[in-house]
């Protein structure tokens, strides 16, 4: 194994955006795709993503691909897996991708400035993430392979608030673990257990409007929003 | 970001093994090491690993170079994460760092194979996980953050399972999660916590000696030890 095989592989980093739509039932999870323009694949929709500039980290790449090919900046992207399969492109390429959620207003309020700026991206559609189009590579996979994360991780993080406004009702919460688990929660049970966590902070106003008054909580900026342990100091 | 640019990116693959020691009053958490014989960092211990092979997939490249350098064959070795930061080595390369648990037993096992053939691996030396020697790269950094994602694994899986005999006492059990965490734990808590988790099953043998009789457990196979979901499949 010399260095002139190992530099035949290449590195490219994507990105997995998750946000939660308003739907008929209950909120379904959604993700932005992007249309390729090229061979392999040509036509077909991708993870938004691009190559790893040598000069740049795994994370500076992440956002800047992200950016360039979507407009779109989430405060906070997430390292999720490294897919290296050997046969996953017609050249060797490992790619490392990261995942992120954004809540439903970030993502208009975002697009809203592109387009007062004529800059908005081409080539981007946002699509159910359980039922994408055909998808380009092994990103149907790494689709798959988010979601199942997404639905562990919310069990034992507090990963629910990258998709709720700062103040929310805990009913509102619960919908969203809901949408997330692609199933129904006991209204009381939940409330116990949020109640129980010492995430959630009781705040003195109420969302009100056709139905009772609901307390607003808050999540208890103490703890981290995404505990990265010794990599949180990363840029 | 021409392909050029990217092609100046090469991948490597490295692997923490763990495994628990008898110390004198708790086993400790201890991994090999492999001295350097090159440039750069030429004679600082390093963790095993290598050049990914164009024509081989990450999981099998984390397998060949630990053989190859250590001997050393777990039955499973899961991805950590990947270390891309521009500055971590004099050329620009991505290291997939994947890590795996063994037992003592397997460890004297594998190297009695080794040395009876006469092939055991030069260079190689087992460390206290917590204050390991200088290290090459960031290493000491990929090790910190080994050690950070077993102690907070340890809480939601199985994963002690990695070091422990098929069949075990629920004191051995505890000690294992107690050598993870670096912390005592209430031994009649613990007890009613195991018992709860549905995924101990009680044998009729028991572990005789100088106490008195305990049962032995051994873990309900019908979950999978790691769950990557519908990474599983993979090789």
């Amino acid at each position: 194994m010399t260095q002139t095989d190992s530099a035949s592989v290449r590195v490219a980093v994507s990105t997995v955006i998750f946000t939660l739509r308003p739907g008929q039932a209950a909120a379904t999870l959604a993700l932005p795709l992007v249309r390729r323009t090229r061979e392999p694949y040509a036509d077909r929709w991708a993870l938004p993503g691009g190559w790893l500039d040598p000069a740049e980290g795994l994370d500076t790449a992440a956002s800047r691909t992200l950016a360039e090919t979507t407009g779109l900046a989430p405060s906070y992207l997430e390292q999720l897996y490294a897919f290296g399969d050997v046969d996953r492109s017609p050249t060797r390429v490992v790619s490392i991708v990261y995942w992120a959620l954004l809540r439903q207003d970030e993502v208009d309020a975002q697009r809203a400035i592109h387009e007062a700026r004529g800059d908005a991206p081409d080539n981007v559609e946002w699509f159910d993430a359980e039922t994408p189009p055909e998808l380009a590579f092994d990103h149907a996979q790494i689709i798959r392979y988010a979601l199942w994360r997404l639905r562990n991780k919310v069990g034992y993080s507090r990963i629910a608030h990258g998709l709720l406004p700062d103040e929310f009702t805990l009913a509102e919460l619960r919908e969203v673990y809901e949408s997330i688990l692609g199933r129904r929660l006991d209204p009381a049970n939940f409330r116990r257990q949020a109640e129980a966590s010492g995430t959630l902070i009781p705040t003195e106003r109420f969302r009100t409007g056709s139905h009772r008054p609901a307390r607003l909580y808050r999540y208890n900026r103490a703890v981290e929003l995404a505990d990265r342990g010794p990599l949180s100091a990363s840029p």
